[in-house]
């Protein structure tokens, strides 16, 4: 049995898109029960129309839900110890559930989520990963937007967390790793960066295929199952992405529209491009996984729709089934244990954050 | 009169695409002059072909070319004084030419350049520009990949250095400037950025229209006509979205052959279809230009054809014809007038450049 629990007030369109989503998730997955909070008169309604929904879920009431505007600070000034976020994160912690789901907003999931459940023993700062569509089926990207800035300690740390996320997610045993970069030459780019790859090659971990440097365009070729980067460049290369997914669907729009001839060949292809639309469709994508915590947290989109919160619980529950913090874990010791100067010239923030 | 020196080796074609990219432009630019640098067994042939060419040319043979995978060290070792590309950055700085523009290899073309024609005076780091499709027409965005890392005063550098560039191509008085950052608030991001951003915000400058932040979306929207970033996330985001628009056109070609419906739509949008290739295709984008030189250079796309090729050298030609030096220098002299503290603060890599 996996227990999720979902922060139903999240996202732009909060219970009405997210009850739906479980029920569709309780039908394929039956071993599933889910602890849902939220404000009362909003989700009862909802819950009442899926009896067998409400046959394997838990609702709690609370009165604050975080708005999709909140700053962190905000929503953790406001929303801390009762809002259906807290209350979600706060059930991992406490053992009520496997992991947590919020489409709420990303800055105040992820101080939450800090807050609540700490970041790992050995582990500096949190990673934001995205599933990124390849050419190839999907990459694990990470990190795209939880902290700027990453010294080669830490982009160690990411690879390792994203090569447990891989083993989990795509059932790779050995996922290939690249270190994004301006170019595939070892004398090239950032400092920080030169020396992870030299420290990646030479650990040389029996659960992590390290591939060398990767460019921007090998995300979207699928030249590795990981690509590891820090929070700014990340984050832009996703947002980059998006936008020009939006882009080339504008093109598309125009130029399937310009002539008599075009238009007719838009129909006989419609299906074909209801296809297309799908797989550029950004607000199709899971979100964001947070790795790096005491605890699997799972931010799906805001603007996703029923099917779009559905693939992030999925994404939640394969991460629980195949142990994902297990194995994050055990590939962290391994690494400590082989380079134990590693963990001694890092400095952590932990301190800080829990004074915020 | 404007005057272009060309490198006719550089490039994966060489002479052959370059040579007909002349006699197109010089059809349309009947006021241009080419002063072109290549080993003669293979210019000479190509230019017989075109005898209007030949009366609005100069040719000289070089001995040396500069390989396309030859690191810039190499290229200048052997290719100082005396190669093609070498030759053609050189005209610049004597003054045979107006503008240089190569389809060589980026990393030689970028050291020779800044060998031969110094940054100016107060620009401690040239830039690369890349011009941008959009959704609302192109982008100049910097810089895409000379230098990793920018301190605020760089990042003001390369605002003046693209401002001038959009103000000499698109023909905009006080073209629309956005720094490149994870979030569009105040308090978002890198620090060099958020110092950038004040500094940008009080100079409050005649020729320059400043926005703001941008995210990595903004780029492909339009948002502004200047995308501000250093060269790292810079050249990511570059590589990243054209990864993005080949995959896209992957799963076009995918889905346009997946059933006999798609297919007949294939057959009756064709038209519509070649155009929006055209619009996705990066190598018809016009590479790169150097920007913050005592001079233009103007690097092509190594895959480029003729017409893409054309296009740089138009790009070049407008450039001159716009004065786009005078407008940059003239707006860093204003600028440093009005901030004298920007000027004294900065360390300055041209003596270290030297002795290379």
């Amino acid at each position: 049995m996996i227990r999720i629990s979902i922060d139903a007030m999240g996202g732009d369109h909060g219970p009405a898109v997210v009850i739906p989503a479980l029920m569709t998730v309780a039908t394929r997955r039956p071993d599933i029960r889910f602890v849902i909070y939220g404000r009362e008169e909003l989700v009862r309604p909802e819950l009442a129309k899926f009896p067998k929904l409400a046959e394997v879920s838990e609702f709690f009431h609370c009165e604050i839900a975080v708005r999709m505007d909140d700053k962190p600070s905000q929503a953790l000034r406001h929303g801390r110890w009762k809002s259906s976020m807290w209350k979600a994160v706060e059930a991992v912690k406490s053992g009520a559930a496997d992991a947590c789901i919020s489409a709420g907003n990303t800055g105040a999931l992820m101080a939450m989520s800090k807050f609540c459940l700490r970041t790992m023993a050995t582990i500096d700062r949190p990673a934001i990963a995205a599933l990124w569509p390849t050419l190839r089926g999907e990459s694990v990207v990470l990190d795209v937007g939880a902290t700027i800035g990453a010294d080669a300690h830490q982009l160690i740390d990411f690879a390792i967390l994203g090569t447990g996320m891989a083993r989990s997610v795509f059932g790779v045993a050995r996922p290939t790793v690249g270190l994004l970069n301006v170019g595939v030459e070892e004398i090239k780019g950032q400092e920080e960066v030169k020396e992870a790859g030299r420290m990646l090659r030479e650990a040389n971990m029996a659960s992590m295929n390290y591939h060398g440097f990767v460019e921007g365009d090998d995300i979207g070729k699928g030249t590795v199952d990981v690509v590891v980067t820090e929070g700014f460049a990340g984050n832009i290369a996703l947002k980059t992405a998006e936008g020009t997914a939006r882009q080339i669907a504008g093109y598309l729009r125009a130029a399937m529209s310009r002539t008599l001839m075009a238009k007719i060949g838009y129909v006989f292809a419609k299906s074909a491009f209801d296809r297309l639309r799908e797989k550029m469709d950004v607000g199709r994508s899971n979100g964001g996984v947070f790795l790096g915590l005491n605890g699997i947290v799972v931010k799906s989109h805001g603007g996703a729709d029923s099917d779009g919160f559905a693939a992030a619980i999925e994404l939640g529950y394969d991460m629980v089934r195949n142990n994902l913090l297990d194995r994050i874990e055990a590939d962290l010791d391994l690494f400590h244990a082989r380079n134990p100067h590693a963990l001694s010239s890092r400095k952590s923030d932990v301190v800080i954050d829990a004074k915020e």
